[in-house]
């Protein structure tokens, strides 16, 4: 199957490059009856939109969102929605220069050696412009998921500098242009980036996304787990080079009896007395909070010129002069989120498929 | 879609519990005129088969692979191949007292509020008994790559103690239980184990799987690529929690100078001066080693009792008699080298369902 | 994806040769608690089994089904259903003959031109030996869909003989061999093939499928659509040439006023006062009957020489003298009910996902 | 998964009502390196386009398209194209009285009682307007077909009134409004559909499409067979309600003699002596021409007042003024061409995939 699509039941399909005339998604597979408005999705876009601090790119995108088709006297029709963005600071000047030349670190060279032929402006379909696209739809995920459903993503590192989680206040995340949830850590990322950016230099970072209020059961095991499909998600998020559930790779070191959730009774029903699994348990959602964490590697684009070769076989050099976010694992973190709810969203749809069945049997263990 | 197949054109669906009579695969997409027989997919079967040394569970399963299908004097026929193994040494006696109660770390509770039923012996569907189905898929998938490629994997970590990597030696793999690349590791990993095994404790391990050979142009943006249906891949094999390709978590301390592989021609082909891509660009392969990390959890399964509730809404305990894996990273090793062979067996098949149009193009790229 | 599956959410994979050791299915996304045994299975095959009159093949086997997965003390757990069938009288010695010859009519020819290699034993895959595991999947179907849907089949028309619809009596349906439902057609049939039998030819049939109780609202527009889906289902089966819904090809000649079927309240109920759509309405089942009808073309297996050719390109001759159905419609029937039964219970279980939405909506439509 | 994609490795997803303000198609999976531009697809839309003669409904639409993405400096780049085509003519106050009444024929019914909801506005997506962006869809697929394949269609009967065969003429199809290739039926369909349009009343038409050039080895059995898809496509297309390949339903009346197609070489190549398989044996097709034939009901929207209820569940009645098709089937020719130029060029990719493979094995058999 072609590969811009992602979900089964509640599935999207992206669409657009970087400098084309738009770019866009259309999502199918949205149960009716939803209340939907552009404002609905505008705020989500309005969280990744570029330009918001010195941190992100200089790039002056609206990302205005119009709504094309599904929606009917404000409310889902269950048609396809498709959302259209289109492209208005798009200087294609800026990478004339880059034309010919693989930029290190990008897609330029596999998409050339793929497909024999690359749209060289910003990136093209490989572009983060893509994104958009991602939480426009992850909005409509999350009207699906309602209201018992919250999706929340933090900064918990930047270049080598990792937050203290004794710290962490969901509060803080939207006091600093670093979706940071300490506060302390966001004031010293501060002067790091200014340095980094400064020198035209770039920085990585790791994201933690939490899905509070998930109900138990989601997941279709085996090969639909859904840390499976979480991974795959936030794997496809551009930069992304490793994702975690829960304990992670801090699991491995771990002894059975530390990194087992041992479970209790509460209030009549099971609770967890930790959360190593990250809400995941034989790919099925535990009713815990689901944790993942993904890390994004430093922009690609610096100023520091760097060998690389051309489209003639030549060995050359390149630095990268457009406006670039000299950390993209900022605005990744409402992308992020984004791929948590699309995930959230489509199984819980395939969930009631066959749980509605089950429900005809009164004794069912839930 | 129901969660029991992986791929889309090299495409597997999985069946079988532990207990019951028999586990298999349906390998379907298969191309015609491959030379197969049982003993090439029991080559693989019996490095992931149980009971080869005391580090792993002493199930004595010979797990024989019969083909049902799809095979002809020798020879695939394009039509798909089924796959059998039969299961032996069932002992369901062995679980009879963890009928009503969750394990914590299993499966056991969340299947059972997904679905309302669970087949509690030996874990059922959610066995990694399950995995010999892969291995065997794999098999077959290494056959579609042919003998340019190699898909190799070594445990990298077990419990705290990680190898060192500048004693890395692919030979030493075969020489120890572990699939260690670092003789002095392994030997280290021996008493550690034989520790934590008379202790009824478990470890965790750091498994990673490199395959060298993979030619440039593998992989489908946006939301199949190649490292997203990795992630996916490796995420989906049980108790894993965490997957990386290339530099993974470490890329996000790197600078954008450190972390993005230069280029230079040699001998007329592009080669990059480092790999903290992985083999990796835009989720497509860019001709290097792809390399991919993941984390198993210790094994859920230890003698030390642990708090958990039962069907009944109770507080119990809970200690696991049967026979397990002090350390079920070993043998996921396989496991993870048959789940990457799959995702680039059905990658291939899907670049040369384009690759060919493109090459009416004489001038194309590559 | 690789062509040996059908459905979305109710999936099943078949694999097979006519002569191998085995054919089966493997049927993924059955609701959980469905009590489900052999026997439930074998009612259906028997129905479609060789050897039960002179009408149909000699060749003679039990079809005796097992159960390999997914079902738990005799319920369904939401896991994959392998069923398999042993081959039992496969003289692979009748088709030595037509080893390297294409018989017309089949897909001798075609199979071979596309892989370069086929199983020549009774058709190998393209046998319609498959159908068993079609009626095997189909039995669970009925499960899913419950009793209050019921899907039957008849025989309409054999060779240029139609039945009188005037006589239509579902009850005769099982009291000849011919599934047919006009006693007197039934008689005039038998002497008809018996002629047909004795010449060594063959002939044709229509077969009528009817889906009586199936709810209002399934089928998903606009390419899954539950009337494209039952054209794709019902084609597919061997020897299948044409399907048609409701009024069919005759529609084609209708004027609009006798077409489009009006509606009047009853009993607080919406009712159609004519079935011209067959039962769906822009994809959408409408709650009326659904009807389907396809053609059958005459077996290609007959015992007049024909001309062909080899696969080392030469002019040649074949006649067939295997043990073959003088009208292969027969058994189709309740093939045909089978792929009805399959394609209604994926989309119950489809529209269940967005319907249950809705409902939180209480002043939706119905 | 959801209903409004088409198609595997060529997929395409349509959206869009009616009376929104655009409807679309994004199309995934087309090969690079294509020519492509908006006169190559505007070609094939200004075929349907409403509005060219007495026939066809008097909306104004120019169905001008606009490419999107995908395309760069006159060449597909491997990324999915979208493609929009703005409504103009949307005269929402036509169907302010049809708001609340169910409209025979039509799927209103079904839609509200599916989802609760509707776009009343000219059938909403329900309407005929969506298959502008099937031919959209289909003009990118005979690019990827190539100019070795031609894909045709021709009107065969309007109401009861069909072509003599004999007079077939493939010339004549451009030169009528009625794409039919018997001119002297075209004359008299011409006083025949001017009655029926002046009556209010409408007519059905049954349309045949072939496919010549189309080389041997499509289609994967068993589920996703050349005719299964074919069958599923034509049959998805507004009003169609039966679908024959070849001698079609005609079949079943053929003896086993007269039905199989002989073969003989003919300059080194495998020749038909006839073809009524339809060019489609065992779900692969041949090499002869691919014939398919869909039936087309009657407009459901006349003028006389038919009987039928509303959303309020009482009885009422309905004529319908709004500007209609007296015999959609007309138009339905481009759009019966277009979804037999998808199949196609969906299966050539799907093949090249496993033929590609095949040629390492030189001696394969073709």
């Amino acid at each position: 199957m072609a590969g811009n699509s992602f979900g089964t039941l509640f599935r999207f399909t992206t669409w657009g490059e970087s400098h084309g005339p738009a770019i866009g998604v259309v999502v199918d597979g949205v149960p009716p009856r939803i209340p939907l408005s552009e404002p609905d999705i505008q705020h989500w876009l309005d969280r990744r939109k570029p330009g918001q601090s010195r941190f992100t790119t200089q790039r002056r995108e609206p990302d205005q969102v119009k709504i094309l088709s599904g929606v009917f006297e404000g409310q889902t029709t269950g048609t396809p929605i498709q959302l259209m963005i289109e492209n208005v600071d798009a200087r294609s000047k800026d990478y004339d220069e880059t034309k010919d030349r693989f930029r290190p670190g990008h897609a330029d060279y596999t998409y050339w050696a793929k497909y024999g032929i690359r749209d060289y402006r910003g990136g093209g379909r490989a572009s983060a412009r893509e994104t958009a696209s991602r939480v426009a739809a992850g909005a409509i995920a999350r009207k699906i998921l309602g209201e018992s459903v919250a999706v929340r993503g933090a900064v918990i590192q930047i270049g080598p500098h990792k937050i203290d989680r004794a710290r962490w206040d969901w509060a803080a995340v939207e006091d600093n242009p670093f979706w940071c949830p300490d506060r302390q850590a966001a004031q010293a990322w501060e002067g790091y980036l200014d340095d980094v950016r400064k020198r035209g230099s770039s920085a990585g970072a790791v994201i933690e996304v939490v899905a509070s209020g998930v109900p138990v059961g989601l997941g279709e095991p085996i090969y639909d787990k859904l840390d499976g499909d979480l991974a795959r998600a936030l794997m496809t998020i551009n930069a992304v080079k490793a994702v975690e559930i829960g304990a992670g790779f801090a699991a491995a070191a771990l002894s059975g009896e530390e990194n087992a959730d041992e479970m209790r009774m509460q209030d009549g029903r099971v609770a967890f007395l930790s959360n190593n699994a990250g809400g995941i348990l034989g790919g099925i959602s535990s009713g815990q909070d689901i944790v993942a964490r993904f890390a994004v590697k430093p922009t690609s684009s610096i100023l520091t010129p760097r060998r690389t070769v051309d489209v003639h076989g030549h060995d050359v050099e390149i630095s990268t002069k457009g406006r670039h976010d000299p950390c993209v694992g900022i605005r990744a973190t409402p992308v992020g989120e984004a791929m948590v709810a699309v995930v959230l969203a489509d199984h819980l749809l395939r969930h009631k498929a066959i749980a509605d069945a089950r429900n005809q049997n009164p004794e069912a263990g839930t």
